[in-house]
């Protein structure tokens, strides 16, 4: 299929190289354009403007956030401008639900088909094509963009017709993998303060009842206090999980939880802690408890 | 080898079966005293009295809380008066930390030895000998309770030499049961009010990141809103929460999320829930959001 | 002297009238202009732009959001663009700390004064001149509008020469309100399930350490679950804890209590409750303790 | 009247010398016997034993905790085993609710008298006779302790028969003033970190909606971050926080400020804080966002 793929961070660039492995012709637009050099050594062909790279039969987006997708959707010379008629516009950045509700409502209006594709994956995940689809959109564009899911990622779930479903799931998955990193952090430093170690623990803990990834990954990260180089900043956790509140906002819905791991977060950065990976709120109850400071 | 076994409750009695099934000799004792026929006909040897089940190479009290082993350890004719030379004293209830270090203490200074070994495992896991045990107390103690711990579980864990803190572990383990029932909770109230379905989001959630046991059951059960007929009740929960509360209050270790899925479980015995399974403590933030109340 | 008056709610119109009693000439103008009504009564001129209204030694704003404010202030036709020469553009509508350096910085630009002067008070309060107002902005502004503060309030507090600090200061203390409704309500769903009586209870806690107006006014509708009709509704509420939250995130501060109170107010909005007065939320601690939701 | 007064602290000290000014007669009696001194020069009888106390009209136990009541008032030559016919066990200690009922289940079976009454106010106001009194029991031994009451307060609530019940009332009371302290830490650090002064801040406060005893002794504290010398220090206002959550949990009324006090307590004593006041928890949220730990 003809694709074109717009942001290409850490991320977008590992998602385009899958795409051009699998087959498909891929125009690559990134602000900075030098981060397209390393694609075009695998086929990718470079364009200068968000437009040509709305030609084909769909085009990514995965950037940053609200405010640049949102710059590279409206506007003259944007997506949904430059549209061109069958090609399936996929955001697969986490973005607000709000903003792709504006986005599916601007898209409808224009006659133009708009599908939300978030991934669940790591960078590793993203260059292995082992990366999570939550996808919604028209029952038609989702299967047409099959081919495409399949070249990034190991397996899709489609949640709902309406995009912004799609992306109030990524939401709430970005939530629990903090809120995981919160009740890790409680019970490190209660069993921690007492003398256990903590990958003993942990080791307890995943052999049993808690055996999933996220258990394993971020409770060996606070277990070895090892918060950086970080894999998914203070900041960036902080965006999200006010993403998930205001999202929880909107629909009325009390989330204490994600109340308190926005308080721990917002503490990081006051400490100038924002360079952190943010498994280093899981060392914040410790340190309610006398322990260092992340 | 010889072992007591005091306590027979659906856990208890179920791991006495293992025991004889195992190839030990056990003598059982309950305080009703009906409990322990099926026992007799796999091979057991039932007493009357607490003494006599401290006669052999180990003694398991299997006690629904402090109090239950309070009053059968202490006193005359209890556990500690009765323990024969060599006999050593299993605790595998949940109990307090509290409790566990007036026991170790006593034993201590009567000569005696004590091992606490909670469990991690539900009926079925106990009936088919496939718990898992978390250990503490003197090597030399443990290394020969290993052919029991065998019979009954999977595999043990020996966290320290200290055996309350193998009841911290237990305690920390169940507060984490609980918080994953919140978290799970707030997340599919904040999806489920948008019309996603909560039984297609726990499966996204377990095939991703989130692929642990706990998720799979509790977020079943809060999926199905079915919280009867309990597997542990609201009280039950309540009981271990507030254990876990009390020995970060002795430690000086602040959990703020346990004291969030206390105050959950406390307005479910407010409005007459107390039957109920813990997991409906995952269907209040849902109730905050409009929802019924479980 | 010369002032306009944009806004003319319930407290809007009530200060306008004080202005006009003082002996100020003052110029109303309304987005629904019947509003304005009363007040040509009472002496004062009416304009149809808000241009008119500001052509004198100063405008006051008292509108009901951000929205509003900002509608009305930039724009063709706006505040900003239509102000004369040494006329100061006074806001005292409770808006976001963020929409107030919009303004401090756009008038600046312009060569215009720009202070803010939120007021503390109700209705009653306004309707008798007796508002408490608290200023920030240059000191020679300030002293200039001296009279027209004294005619419409009991004292004025000056904070800061940056005027964003006193909408600061005004959502502190609405949190405030909020944060002394929930304490309230805790305290009285204690000690009210153990029977004692709402009014008695306050009665004590005025009489000794609690002696606030916050606490005799808010404390009285609690204790009688008087929530209709409202004195400020649930959504006014929210819509403040929200923007003291946000200003906390900016400033990097966590605030628990105050997310506490956003949940309470978002819990009444998805139970149908948004006609109630805020202090609703003040019934929902005895609620989540078994009595009737407010 | 005959008087006996049991418990010689700061308090219980200053109450007795305003009994003995108020012309009553009183045996005292205290562990430490020097701390009768100064009020035997004011004309106080003291004794050696708890017996001799209990022979009056009226014994005031003015204690440190349950555990010493506990240990003052049962077992051989105890309050309740000395208490002459006639005479009125009046219990002033803030003590749980819990002693509070074994102590009326008690006196009742043993056909005495047993009246809790509790007392808000500082050393100062106890010095004064400018305490509050808040009493339950029966009516007819209320008021024959009238004068006594009197003698020491400026006022007295009476707010039930059943004595635990004004217990309850003065654990509420001391949940309230450190609900206080929280939630103009959290005022005072979103305001302090924009640069507002906090004691200009606190006068704007009392001035207006927030005058009351409390706001002003606590706010003055924490403004000053002057924690030290401490009036009620962290483990005395964390025992006071447990009781007040454990009247809670008995009644089953969750209680979320209660929690979060709670936790800010037990990271003063885990940060080695234990001999500031208690009013130093009014300055964590200052130092969760990055201000000094006090």
């Amino acid at each position: 299929m003809d694709v074109g793929f717009i942001g290409l961070g850490q991320m977008g660039a590992a998602m385009a190289a899958c795409l051009l492995r699998g087959g498909h012709r891929v125009t690559v637009h990134n602000r900075t354009a030098a981060r397209a050099q390393p694609l075009i050594a695998q086929g990718a062909r470079v364009s200068d403007s968000v437009a040509e790279a709305c030609r084909g039969d769909a085009v990514f987006t995965m950037l940053a956030d609200d405010l640049a997708l949102e710059s590279t959707s409206f506007g003259p010379g944007g997506v949904l401008a430059s549209l061109a008629r069958n090609c399936i516009h996929v955001s697969s950045s986490t973005i607000s639900v709000e903003l792709a509700e504006r986005l599916a409502r601007a898209h409808a209006e224009n006659g133009g088909t708009f599908v939300a594709a978030p991934v669940f994956g790591r960078p590793e995940a993203a260059a292995a094509g082992k990366l999570f689809v939550v996808a919604a959109g028209e029952r038609a564009a989702l299967e047409r963009l099959g081919p495409l899911f399949s070249a990034i990622g190991q397996r899709t779930f489609v949640v709902a017709d309406q995009p912004p479903l799609a992306n109030l799931v990524k939401l709430s998955g970005n939530f629990l993998i903090g809120a995981v990193i919160e009740i890790l952090g409680e019970a490190m430093a209660l069993t921690g303060k007492a003398g256990i170690d903590g990958h003993a623990y942990l080791e307890i803990l995943t052999a049993t009842l808690f055996g999933a990834p996220v258990v394993r990954t971020y409770g060996a990260l606070i277990a070895a206090r090892k918060f950086e180089p970080a894999g998914f900043t203070v900041p960036l956790g902080l965006k999200d999980i006010q993403l998930a509140l205001r999202a929880g906002q909107d629909l009325s819905v009390p989330l204490p939880v994600a109340a308190l791991l926005r308080d721990r977060l917002l503490s990081l950065v006051a400490h100038g802690r924002g360079h952190l990976d943010w498994s280093a709120a899981g060392a914040l109850a410790a340190a309610d408890a006398g322990a260092p400071y992340p």
